[in-house]
């Protein structure tokens, strides 16, 4: 490669900053993916204070291949996300689920720190690069690499039916998605939200219910009770709440980041033979599937636009920590794009 | 009938009293049973103050049958649970868990409060009266209509595979069977407990190891992870201890009564998929399979047993409270078995 990769970095200050990368030749089954779009999660804002690149979401196209790769060519368009590599032979890799291989996992954050998405390119490993559908843009593909799999995979995973009542909380970059994809698998969803002020939205993406919370101590919507419910909000909402609005055998998936303890009240959690299911996108075959399934049912995350640059970077910022984005920030490579 | 039931119900003050329950003549498919062995469990310990009979895990023979029974013989060997009745109609009736109906589901604490184990008789509905294979002890039978029943329906609905390692937390009257069951579906079974003073019992009954919690930080018997685990004890362990042992979606059980809030660290819980399963034992056909199984197998509860009897009762609580008995109290009916 001629050029260096130009990075931007967290900091011990939590300030984004600008860095050259060296790109030494690729080798193995490394390829160097041109970085056009790059979702920016929430979950990136906890990696702010570290010597790493930013971005977890990225999307572009194939500009040189390793020696050591098979399938892809140059040109081909490529979304990545959290994970980078894995062991390829332990229990975990063998059924598929690299995600949690236990000898040889990297991911955002452990391995590779100076590859991301917040960049003009990055260097990953071929088998963790998921080509983009023809019909699908890589603005729309690039947060769908995080927010997408997190969403889809437990509908997928865990055996949601299409007769099943799913309960989304929190309209943002998770739940908007997920509404869309239950939504689409033929479940009859009912989507949470604080205030009315998303309601419009919720049902035009394919919620058939929607519940404003704040301020009620019981959601009595109607009398069906929740097979699924996927919660996105970036704080825990009140279980005891939710737990009486789950059906026998019901499941909860609470699917952000979260640092404080999980507590739930046993007592309705053990009389109704309730689940909660810790859940993480990683499985190879989902992302597939779930690119798959949003070209075919034309699922898209409504996306602002920023430019990848010091300057977009620091406005997405505040935007996405002030809940002011509807509803997946997206930052763009304004040399390519365009 | 021609004699009342003679019965031991809670009071306010918690002592066991005895009371003569009238038995009008028996209608629609209720079945009156001569209870000959009755389980004490754990939970019955939270019903002492409330004026019902205690115990909802009887076993005795069929004395007389209503006009709309179908199926029991006079001389039938059958027990009874938790579980009275159910609409039958509903969604959960439907697919068989009438445990879960939400319309008219009778149980233990809820109705026919003058109706229970720890009595001369009971009267009974039909379908919700287990008979007892032949080769099978009432005195063997009454403690696995509700502890046996709690151990082994979530190895049994729960996709517990035989290649699966599965771990048991607590070695008393739940636990003891847990590992039982376990090991005879083919299971590596780990037993916890606070101290080594069970564990050539706990070897014996089929764990293939056995770990000695107390005053470790760290559980790293091997380095084999753990894909269920059943936790008995009747207060809850030191969570962040037992996720370090869980493989990437395992599942953990908390099984017993707790008023306590279920808290566990949301991370670790997180980036493995693991989960947590209320559970409860309620299946009509999971009772038929538990008894089976268990006759197929020789499982059998390890049991101390005391008189049905005021005297007999009390001393029974005073050790089941002091965690002394070894593994499960059983009442015997002095005037019927001998």
């Amino acid at each position: 490669m001629s050029a260096d990769i130009i990075a931007f970095k967290g900091s011990t200050t939590g300030k984004i900053v600008q860095s050259v990368i060296p790109s030494p030749p690729l080798k193995g089954a490394q390829v160097l993916v041109e970085i056009h779009h790059s979702g920016f999660c929430g979950t990136d804002l906890h990696y702010l204070h570290r010597d790493m690149v930013i971005g977890h979401e990225g999307a572009g196209i194939v500009k040189e291949l390793g020696p050591g790769t098979r399938y892809l060519k140059i040109g081909d368009r490529v979304g990545f996300g959290w994970y980078h590599d894995s062991c390829g032979r332990c229990e975990d890799c063998l059924v598929g689920d690299g995600a949690h291989c236990r000898v040889d996992l990297h991911s955002f954050g452990t391995h590779e720190l100076d590859q991301g998405g917040f960049a003009t390119h990055a260097v990953w490993k071929e088998d963790f690069l998921y080509p983009i559908p023809d019909g699908m843009s890589t603005e729309i593909a690039a947060p769908l690499m995080c927010a997408g799999m997190t969403v889809f995979t437990p509908l997928i995973r865990y055996a949601v039916k299409p007769t099943d009542r799913v309960g989304v909380v929190g309209i943002g970059a998770l739940g908007h998605l997920a509404i869309q994809f239950a939504s689409k698998m033929g479940c009859d969803v009912v989507a949470f939200s604080g205030t009315k002020s998303k309601k419009e939205e919720a049902l035009a993406l394919g919620a058939r219910s929607f519940v404003a919370t704040k301020g009620q101590d019981e959601m009595n919507f109607d009398g069906k009770l929740i097979n699924h419910l996927l919660v996105t909000t970036s704080a825990f909402p009140d279980w005891k709440q939710y737990l009486a609005l789950m059906a026998p055998f019901g499941t909860i998936y609470p699917l952000t980041v979260q640092f404080d303890m999980l507590s739930v009240p046993h007592i309705p959690f053990l009389v109704k033979d309730l689940s909660i299911r810790g859940s993480t996108g990683g499985s190879r075959l989902i992302f597939q599937r779930m690119l798959e399934f949003s070209v075919f049912h034309n699922i898209k995350p409504m996306i602002e636009k920023f430019p990848l640059s010091l300057n977009g970077i620091e406005e997405a910022r505040v935007k996405i920590q002030r809940g002011e984005v509807r509803y997946k920030a997206v930052l763009e490579q304004i040399n390519y794009v365009g």
